[in-house]
């Protein structure tokens, strides 16, 4: 047995990855510290393992979360003791809200300095209390081949729980007592697992569901009465949106398709439907749309108008998840089933209804005739998010991402986005629905391979200004609408309070150029359609900087553009 | 009794603050939302209450922090639902560490919307676990006389608690039900409180302390062999160090003060030591004047030297923190008594004993030595923080403060900093001891009304980007000292490890002139004595922009310079 203490802080914190590794991790976000150095010791000796240091423990954590978003694999994130963890805690709520499988390695000192006074040293026992779906503290390192056994055991535990039933961060509280750099005698390296198949569970469609929940969803679907599906923000799998295709045309039913379904854009079907939150305005459409049954799946949608209009509607809830997403307290089930095997199953037993094929067709006609009342309107409007949007659904290469922010944008993207044929990825971290981390989250996305542009407001842009240091390497641009603060305000009760705009919108005089400039990215400003179609192609070109465009855009004009859609939608005008 | 919910919800909020401000509190930072709406009202209709918006929600409670740290007073911080509240945590746990009077008003959806995936709800009930001290969720608004005396009482309470035996945060969570803005008619003022008498405790000694504890005092202050008081990371009135200095004096023992004891500047006492972490690296020196007994007062000291030289000294700990503060386990008794009425006793009950005058004078020809040699060293040592530190203390003006940032400038500043006559406030985020929230800290100490100049790494300004939004009210600078990264490393094992400089120093690439910029201030970059002398006079004048002295070090020359020193100390060259 070797006597260097630092040795064996690394061979144990190697056989933690080693565990990690076996259970599907490959990236690791690390922030700089001292108490930490077994852990980037051993990150470094694993090859199968990308480190990427970020010093802000806030924007590290975001960009973990963006990792994992897009690679749906386990990322790790790595931070030393005392406050630094603290700063993950946004990042862990939006990831155990979104069902993001993350691993928060915090070092810590041991339990002899712990509640001693100390330095840099807090109680980091359970300090994501019920955000994480698991927590181990799992006491100092030894190297002893039990426990080596056991800490690999632990890391392929942990990666599994973080991708298990229902996804989310786990934290590991590692422990380490000094000396935390080995003596150069030290031998140490990594021990070769054994691979992990990791298969996308919604890939594998077996039919056999259990006999109460297949008499759930004949019973529910055969109701005396036209239904629907309506998918929230949620993920999909080629094949398993091939089921939900098929079942819903079996069903002659309409699939409402939230931005953030995963539904909106790539392969079509006529069951796809993408403008409910604008015709669902219409009073009389509205009423000749409402139906008997709803099939929900995911989370629940980014509308408000779909969400209060699908009020008192009896609701069968498909989710596997642990949370319970019935914010208007209609579910009369949950079936705790993946989507994709139940669409599956309804495709094959559903019974063809030719009645349902005039329910879907008056769908279809609401869509159609509000997609052609959108484009005539926005021929004639001022330019703001209307157009910019569609011009960006149209640009983005196939394939691509998009990270949508919180609070306005994401709505004005549900609004106008409409659907298209071509594949696009849309990003949103709606778990908390926070203005937080966006910059972090894009530069994630990005690194995990899927070149990503992102669409931000100005407060989230500036609410993760350290996110920007992550931003020189993106190959796509961060598209910010400077339009002088919080506009989401602007269409809530609180607009014209006294002292709003210091209060409520609260913008920010800041020059974005030089922002841009001081993180070394390209800046392009512009304010019309012209200007944003040409700043988006230069953005796009490969070899190009594809840094910030800054959208200028009049708040109050934008507010009347779509106040004013709204009024000739419920035909007011 | 009113039907308007609206007007129920901001009459209850008004009767918190009636509560709250009652309970001391006068200053409240917020962040922008919508479930907030009601607190933001009533804020705003209570005129002994100042509000402060920061849309960053990190560096409102960073901000908050620093003013309740100047001030003493309890200072709420106010937020909307979901994941805002969890960027408070990094300043949340240093609060408590440090024991700072924090409100953290967090607004919340009310109980029949958690956990039902309802938007932007996550469940923020005991969210910051045992980092408060109390925690309370009221429930809903009423507006009955009986509600409004209830909800009044628990605003006395929070801000009693937070200010208490053991200050820190206190935590209440707010629900609220829609709709969140009252209707016009609706009828809300606030009611006037009875004025609390806030009185610094330390100001009144009483004489009178409980029989065992003076038995101990006498017992361990009677020891066979010198003593020497310890005074770490905490505050002291006037009246509390003129006590202390007077029960060194009869006691005939040195007074060694940490950077951060409020004791290096200002009213003088020959028995005051600041210089111990150079000269107790002299082997002889430290064997010289090892103590028989320590008397403790505050939090453990910043200098490691002095830390590991006390190792095995029998330890008297008086404080009155909730916290034990033990590092080295040599602390034989705990006195849960305020030191300055510990010091006040002493004074008056101590024998005094001709043979310590030598014992103190020892200790100071040590202390004037290595003055002598320090002036000596640095008048022919390249110009880097030795020089610097100097120049600071010698011409920011008396009374004011100066935040000093973790990492190397504290530790800098405590070897460089000697002592001076004229008061100088020295703050420090010494809790957790953390590179976080140091920009908006600077903000919060300036905004309680102290003018208040920052020394601080390149990191930890790069760590606080979002609390530069806050700078350009402020009539003292930010001195961030452009070195290239985190140097301490340099000064750890961990230097020169593979990939050093990537994942542990992590220099941060920026122009800090562009920076400046971004946030409208002025920028002064210097790299010599005459132009940081001049740069610093500048800052300082009234009516001059202060902004950012970016101080261009080598760090390389710096770490020279500072184990030349060192080398000298110990009396190797």
């Amino acid at each position: 047995m070797t006597t260097d203490l630092g040795c064996v802080n690394l061979r144990w914190a190697l056989a933690l990855f080693d565990g990690l590794i076996a259970g599907g991790m490959r990236q690791l976000v690390l922030s700089p510290g001292s108490r930490s150095t077994p852990l980037v010791l051993a990150a470094q000796r694993q090859p199968a393992v990308t480190v990427t240091p970020i010093v802000d423990e806030r924007s590290a954590a975001f960009v973990a979360l963006g990792m994992a978003r897009a690679s749906r694999r386990p990322v790790g994130v790595l931070c030393t003791s005392g406050s630094a963890l603290a700063h993950w805690l946004p990042a862990v709520i939006e990831a155990a809200e979104s069902e993001i499988p993350l691993l928060l390695l915090s070092a810590d000192r041991p339990p002899e300095l712990r509640g001693w006074g100390a330095n840099q040293t807090i109680d980091q026992t359970r300090l994501f209390g019920v955000q994480v779906r698991a927590f181990y503290d799992p006491g100092t390192p030894e190297a002893t081949p039990l426990a080596l056994k056991q800490i690999r055991a632990l890391g392929r535990r942990a990666a599994a729980e973080s991708l298990g039933a229902w996804p989310g961060p786990v934290h590991l509280n590692l422990p380490f007592r000094e000396p935390l750099v080995p003596e150069p005698s030290c031998q140490a390296a990594p021990e070769p697992q054994p691979p992990l198949a990791l298969s996308d569970s919604a890939d594998s469609l077996p039919s056999a569901i259990p006999a109460q929940a297949r008499h759930a969803l004949q019973h529910f679907t055969r109701h005396s009465g036209h239904g629907l599906i309506c998918c929230g923000p949620g993920q999909w799998s080629a094949a398993g949106a091939a089921a939900l295709w098929q079942a819903a045309a079996r069903l002659g039913v309409p699939v409402l398709c939230d931005p953030l379904s995963g539904l909106r854009f790539g392969a079509a079907s006529p069951a796809r439907i993408t403008r409910y939150d604008s015709f669902l305005r219409h009073p009389t459409t509205a009423t000749a749309l409402k139906p008997a049954w709803v099939l929900r799946i995911g989370r629940a949608p980014v509308s408000k108008t779909l969400l209060s209009w699908l009020a008192e509607v009896p609701t069968l809830l498909v989710s596997t998840s642990g949370s319970w997403s019935d914010p208007n307290y209609d579910v009369q089930q949950k079936l705790a089933l993946d989507p994709a095997t139940v669409c599956a199953w309804l495709a094959a037993e559903s019974e063809i209804n030719a009645a349902d094929r005039a329910w879907l067709a008056a769908w279809r006609t609401a869509e159609q005739h509000i997609a052609q009342l959108a484009a005539d309107y926005l021929a004639h409007a001022p330019w703001c998010e209307g157009q910019l949007i569609g011009e960006l659904i149209a640009q983005l290469p196939a394939d691509d991402g998009l990270l949508c922010a919180n609070s306005m944008p994401i709505r004005q993207l549900d609004t106008w986005s409409g659907a298209r044929a071509q594949s696009l990825r849309l990003f949103g971290n709606r778990g908390a629905s926070g203005i937080d981390g966006q910059a972090s989250t894009l530069a994630g996305l990005n690194a995990a391979g899927t070149p990503t542009t992102a669409l931000l407001g100005d407060l989230s842009l500036l609410h993760d200004l350290s996110g920007l240091l992550a931003w020189r390497a993106l190959e796509r641009p961060g598209i910010v609408l400077n339009n002088g603060g919080g506009r989401i305000f602007d269409y809530l009760p609180q607009y014209g309070l006294p002292e709003f705009t210091t209060l409520w919108r609260t913008p920010i005089d800041i020059a974005f150029k030089d922002l841009a400039r001081t993180f070394g990215l390209a800046h392009r400003q512009v304010s019309d359609g012209v200007g944003f179609r040409q700043a988006l192609a230069e953005s796009l070109q490969p070899q190009q900087p594809a840094g910030l465009i800054e959208v200028v855009i009049d708040g109050d004009v934008s507010r009347q553009t779509h106040q004013g859609f709204w009024r000739v939608v419920r035909g007011e005008v």
